[in-house]
């Protein structure tokens, strides 16, 4: 059985600060955008590879919070003014719209650093080992940082009101979405001590479903309503994006988000069983409406 | 011998990720505010405890680097348009000058993530072991995050044109400078494998030339130069924030800075031999004049 949306909530906002009335700016924006209603896909990815590799959920999950934070963080900053500026997410104002810009900036950069608080935990060390902790924290590092996520947001940024081809925006998107989900399997994989074996499916299925993942999000972009989407729609035609709806059609969208999907599945034949929630995952993630 | 001010910043840039030019613009913001002239005042304080503990510079250098990097990535972050608003740093244009904002709030967030990449990567480990790279970290991670320097940033934003006591001054600059030289000088001992009467001698040491730095700090806005300062003086009285100066006067401030100073050479008398350098370092910050 899986950790419930709310018990795995519960255990990301544990490890935030106690509300010392002087940084309580700083911890109601951090739980603000904790809270905002994300789809918690990166924690879940993180505790099915633990499960799936002979590992447990419980150990694993300070990884799978320490995930969700960094997600929560580049949501964060994201959004600023000076980066996408955009005043809704998940339908809430975003996080500069309740708090300022300032305390958004200092939010982001304090789930950032609360993120590695967690993987290094005494409860992640605890339940992991040491050696554990710093291969997990170290895998997050190099996937979040400027050869990872970062990266992919700088490469993001210096496209806007280019034309790019399918390909560029595939390097793109390895980074800016698909780095975080590789670590995400990984994460859980070295929770659960998995082998080399385990660790390479871990990491072609993470690369499969990141890539449908933005694939599908460009679709939603085009074929969803503001309401659904809980942001609003069309922003990437607005923005002068090169989308892989914009490059290849929505038609050829479909397609490659289906064989992303299969492939991703089939990625996981590695294990003889339990791998059926993961595997639900990926349909559903190509599935999703939002 | 103490390590080189090149061989420090020769170590620190051997951390960046190679330049892919795709993501160029990340690494060279990032490169720009490591290498823009800064003191280096924690790295060497880590250095220094380490050594003083029975440990070596080599195997402290990660942590050291770690320490500046986040050092780095906070003033990055501080002066940018929505917080401090500054735009000279150490006489030079800060970075948001140069690469724009969104490339300097991710150059920011990609220094903060190298930081912890770097205490748990393999120099780190294979110097240090897996269980001093996890605490280093997790002291990294606390002292830099909500509860520590983020915090007093949050706690300095709040405080603006306010009139605030010396107390809440205190309070505040323990947060946001105290926090991360704290961690400098506890990285050290870490490193060392201090005993708890040294690690109890680094933090009182650190404490006192936190809060010397902090009084020195507001007394060269009201007596320095912009030339020597290499930023404009006077910030702290056009921004109608509370000072020491202001709050105690120049004459009390030079008292103070003076006793705090004495006070961490004394608690560095658990050390029978080899304080020399941190005692001289704990003079020259009383008597900086930039």
């Amino acid at each position: 059985m899986s950790l419930s949306a709310e018990t795995l909530e519960e255990a990301i906002l544990s490890f935030l600060p106690p509300e010392e009335p002087l940084i309580r700016t700083a911890v109601d924006a951090m739980r603000y955008s904790l809270t905002a209603g994300g789809k918690r896909i990166r924690p879940k990815l993180t505790l099915a590879f633990a499960k799936l590799c002979g590992g447990s959920e419980e150990a694993a999950l300070p990884f799978a919070c320490a995930i969700e934070m960094i997600h929560t963080y580049s949501l964060i900053h994201d959004d600023l003014p000076c980066m996408d500026d955009d005043d809704m997410r998940r339908g809430k104002p975003t996080n500069h719209k309740v708090f300022g810009e300032a305390a958004a900036v200092l939010a982001g950069d304090a789930l950032l650093t609360l993120a590695f608080e967690t993987v290094l935990s005494e409860q992640a060390a605890a339940l992991n080992g040491y050696e554990k902790c710093v291969k997990a924290g170290k895998i997050l590092s190099s996937c979040a940082g400027a050869e990872g996520m970062i990266g992919g947001q700088i490469i993001d940024m210096e496209s806007e009101n280019k034309t790019v081809s399918a390909e560029h925006l595939a390097v793109m998107d390895r980074k800016k979405t698909g780095a975080l989900i590789k670590a995400a399997c990984l994460m859980g994989c070295i929770s659960a001590g998995a082998d080399e074996v385990q660790c390479q499916a871990a990491e072609r299925y993470a690369e499969c479903i990141g890539l449908a993942f933005q694939i599908v999000d460009d679709m939603l972009d085009v074929i969803s309503d503001e309401a659904t989407l809980g942001k609003p729609i069309g922003s990437d035609t607005d923005n002068h994006k090169s989308t892989y709806v914009s490059l290849l059609g929505l038609e050829e969208c479909r397609k490659r988000s289906a064989a992303l999907t299969e492939e991703a599945i089939s990625s996981l034949s590695v294990f003889p069983q339990g791998a059926e929630e993961l595997k639900e995952l990926a349909v559903r993630l190509r599935d999703r409406m939002k």
